[in-house]
């Protein structure tokens, strides 16, 4: 069996290398892809659409990545396009805020945000998979340069107000600890024979071994204070350099303790496939990316257009919209084909005649909650206190999250730290509040974690997504029962209007879900039109 | 006892709130360590040597890190200090290779760094861990910017060339099928009522919970193809959007399979104290550090000197050197005090009248070897056809080890990676081959874990450690034995003569042991000499 997987590998690897010579690297990847070396995905590349419009033109509703996606490849492609925006800004929930920001929500609460030059929180989306190439190939193509967003940060806290009278543990300790007790069980149980029935005796060698080495057990296969341990989950004295530096090891936290507290359930983010190492951010802030397309399609894009009915017949499309600034006077933009990414939140109160079909799915879809709060801090004293440079502490307060920032590490002055990143029943907790409430009470919480917030505090900004007038929730949350009912016939063309936008994918609120969701339609549409005419 | 914590807590975070109104962040983080909310570490921050030497000189040998910290510090508390260094440039050790560098090996030969602009690697120290406090400090002083370092790469390989047809494995799916498949078979047992003798009913309860969360578990705890795992250890087809953007579950490796592999053995490296996130690298180069410090000596550090003999009387301390690029012509420089920073693989070669104790501490070290091999390939590859960013593929092949650059992300044109990191026997190996040999072993090796390798390689470099003319080695290998005998002798001040760098750290191998034992042995040489009188 090893003997011909051997084989087998060797062709693979000879056959690749002749592909290599012959061909170019794009060549390589295909080959790669099909002989099940790279993964495959849905993104293909950029699309090449094939085969003229003839003057077709398409009608885009939203500038968030879906619908300026969609907008820079079909010109590409020699459509005409012109994109309505509600938002005096490119982006949509790609959104960046920065001092001298201002920000309007739902109920008229304005917000000015007061960050000190440089300094920022992302509202919306805030990191970039690796594995999302869509996204990554525009970031390349539109030079957005990118830097690594610390996700799982060891030195960060797990937090529970109710377990070890709510002082938050080092992420490293838990870690260690929980991974450590977990080996030492499985490898009792493997000597005292409990596992004969599952797995051979070679196997059951090769098992303790293992657990070991990954759970840092001791030469009896236990967990317990030492050297292995504390190189794990941190030294009560750490080693240094000269006399009267050798290391103290540290105490494991007992099981016991560690189960009930139920840290554990932070434990495994990080391995989510969508949270795994290499993750990126913008640098400068994720809305580098928006501004980046809205630069693109400078011309293209008519902003503060509230759309307020979408109306298609046999020969194109209709739109009405007026001044989101001063409604009242409606205007209308028409065009052959509409490609229609406005929030299923917001769609599903403006009349569009579309099948029921579409319609019923447009208006199933509820809108995911969340909260997100950014807090200046007159220095980083979570770098400079507390040894945590970016990453995320998890609490079971009601602000679920705080998160160090992942630029300017180690660098003097002031910092701005995402204060709550609150969703579900504690997002619509916040949502209720007043911006300034919000604030203060993300202050009020995170000091049980940091006694420094207090002190260091200066001023802050908050957004509650169901209060964000363009999209009134986050994302959408389908439920599998909903898609099953509904996903397909909301990503159908009807008649001369088709949807996109992170609802329109399978990667909700993801910026990726926009990007593939805009490709995918873009070539259906570009098919369809090819298939009929122009008109 | 929840209760008892709880008001202690309470007790502690009242007590550090006064702390912090009271006064500044220093003190709120003196309180918080001695607290325990802060981890202690042998670096107290910025040694202040109080006292005035009077005219105290001092002579430092070595402008590595441990050398050049030493004389910062103590030429900012008022000594009179120089410093001897082997080599044309600042670091030692700390030291970057970009192209237009020439280094010459012993044995004689010479390589030219053909690197592109901008590209380089770090023939020594690469990573900075969070908690090496010392280093960071001098990072933040000297205005060295820092970005992350990716260590764990869940998209990097795990390769055996025996195991799987010599097929590379995503780490994050050994990662998750390895987690998955210990969980499993905790979960298992534990259902069978075989802890019961370990654990209470409730502690297994909650384990139960636990492991299903953590291992990826369906709800009968069985580690198997589905969503959830897939959510781990990714897809064979990607979700998207639009229509026909369905993701596809993958499927677990088998598990003997895994066990026999022993790619679990590279699982664990990113859980190691040192290798934690957040891991830090030099923007630009390592070098960037010791080139930092280099010019805050200016005029301080006299290059090319080799140092011949060290000799002590009741006087002071005579240094006998040459010119190492034209040697014979002997100079002396004359101190009252002498820190010596010379690796002890060379020290052991150099006369030095000190104590037997010592000499024979100094002999008694052997130093580790390593080899680094940059290369040089025409596009980001690893990037662009395998979504690789930054972090590091471990192999069974003698290079060990590739790393990915941590540096322009998704940047078009060309990379330098790691192409090796050999240690142990296998860096012997390579340190026996010429420069060429090695480089074009590393890339015939590297070829089989990335077939892009021989079409797109253009050059590189080697460094063999011991063939290294200033350190013949590495860094110093203790063993616990040698240490317990040995260490402590090496460290005392000897007469007018003390010690430092890595070798004189419970750290070795890292810069902050470096950093940290100048700091420790500055301060013990300023209490003697304020004890003493400045001559």
């Amino acid at each position: 069996m090893q003997g011909e997987q051997s084989q087998l590998s060797m062709t693979r690897r000879d056959l690749l290398r002749l592909i290599g010579l012959s061909a170019g690297g794009a060549m390589m990847y295909q080959a790669m892809s099909s002989l099940g070396v790279a993964a495959d995905s849905p993104y293909k590349g950029t699309p090449v659409l094939q085969g003229t419009p003839r003057g077709a033109s398409v009608l885009i509703l939203g500038a968030g990545l879906a619908g300026m996606v969609a907008a820079y490849e079909l010109r590409q492609a020699g459509y005409k396009v012109q994109v309505l925006e509600y938002n005096a800004r490119p982006g949509g929930r790609n959104w960046t805020l920065r001092g001298g920001d201002t920000y309007t929500e739902l109920g008229g609460d304005t917000q000015h945000c007061q960050f000190d030059r440089g300094l920022y929180i992302n509202p919306g989306p805030w990191r970039i998979p690796y594995h999302h190439r869509g996204l990554l190939d525009y970031c390349k193509k539109l030079n957005v340069p990118l830097e690594p967003f610390v996700q799982v940060n060891h030195n960060a806290y797990l937090h529970n107000s109710d377990a070890f009278g709510g002082k938050p543990q080092r992420y490293r300790a838990v870690n260690a600890d929980y991974r450590g007790y977990v080996a030492e069980l499985l490898a009792k149980v493997t000597q005292q024979s409990k596992l004969d029935a599952q797995l051979t005796k070679d196997d059951q060698a090769q098992l303790l071994e293992s657990l070991q080495r990954w759970g840092a057990l001791d030469n009896h296969y236990a967990y317990v204070a030492g050297g292995r341990t504390s190189n794990r989950r941190g030294y009560d004295k750490e080693p240094g350099g000269g006399l009267s530096a050798k290391p103290i090891d540290s105490q494991p936290l007992q099981l016991h303790d560690l189960l009930t507290s139920k840290l554990w359930s932070g434990l495994a983010d990080g391995e989510n496939y969508e949270f795994q190492t290499t993750l990126f951010q913008a640098v400068g802030g994720m809305g580098r990316i928006g501004e980046a397309f809205g630069r693109q399609l400078q011309g293209v894009i008519h902003y503060n257009a509230k759309v307020t009915a979408i109306h298609q017949d046999d020969h194109g499309v209709a739109v009405s919209y007026e001044d989101a600034r001063r409604p009242g006077h409606v205007q209308t933009a028409r065009a052959d084909w509409c490609i229609c990414t406005i929030p299923l939140s917001i769609l599903s109160q403006i009349p569009m005649n579309v099948s029921a079909a579409m319609t019923d799915a447009i208006s199933a879809v509820p809108y995911a909650a969340s909260v997100k709060i950014g807090l200046q801090f007159k220095r980083r004293f979570w770098e400079e206190d507390e040894d945590i440079y970016g990453g995320i502490t998890a609490t079971s307060l009601p602000i679920n999250t705080i998160s160090y920032p992942s630029s300017d590490f180690n660098s003097k002055g002031k910092g701005v730290l995402l204060g709550a990143y609150a969703y579900g029943l504690d997002a619509y907790q916040f949502t209720a509040m007043s911006p300034e409430e919000r604030v203060r009470q993300a202050v009020e919480m995170g000091n049980q974690i940091h006694p420094q917030y207090k002190q260091e505090f200066e001023n802050g900004i908050a957004v509650a997504w169901h209060r964000a007038p363009f999209t009134l929730g986050c994302f959408a949350a389908w439920s599998d029962d909903l898609r099953a009912k509904h996903y397909d016939n909301l990503c159908q063309i009807d008649g001369r209007i088709a949807l996109a936008g992170e609802h329109a994918s399978y990667l909700p609120a993801w910026q990726e879900g926009a990007v593939t969701s805009a490709l995918d339609v873009i070539a259906r549409l570009h098919q369809r039109v090819l298939a009929r005419g122009a008109a």
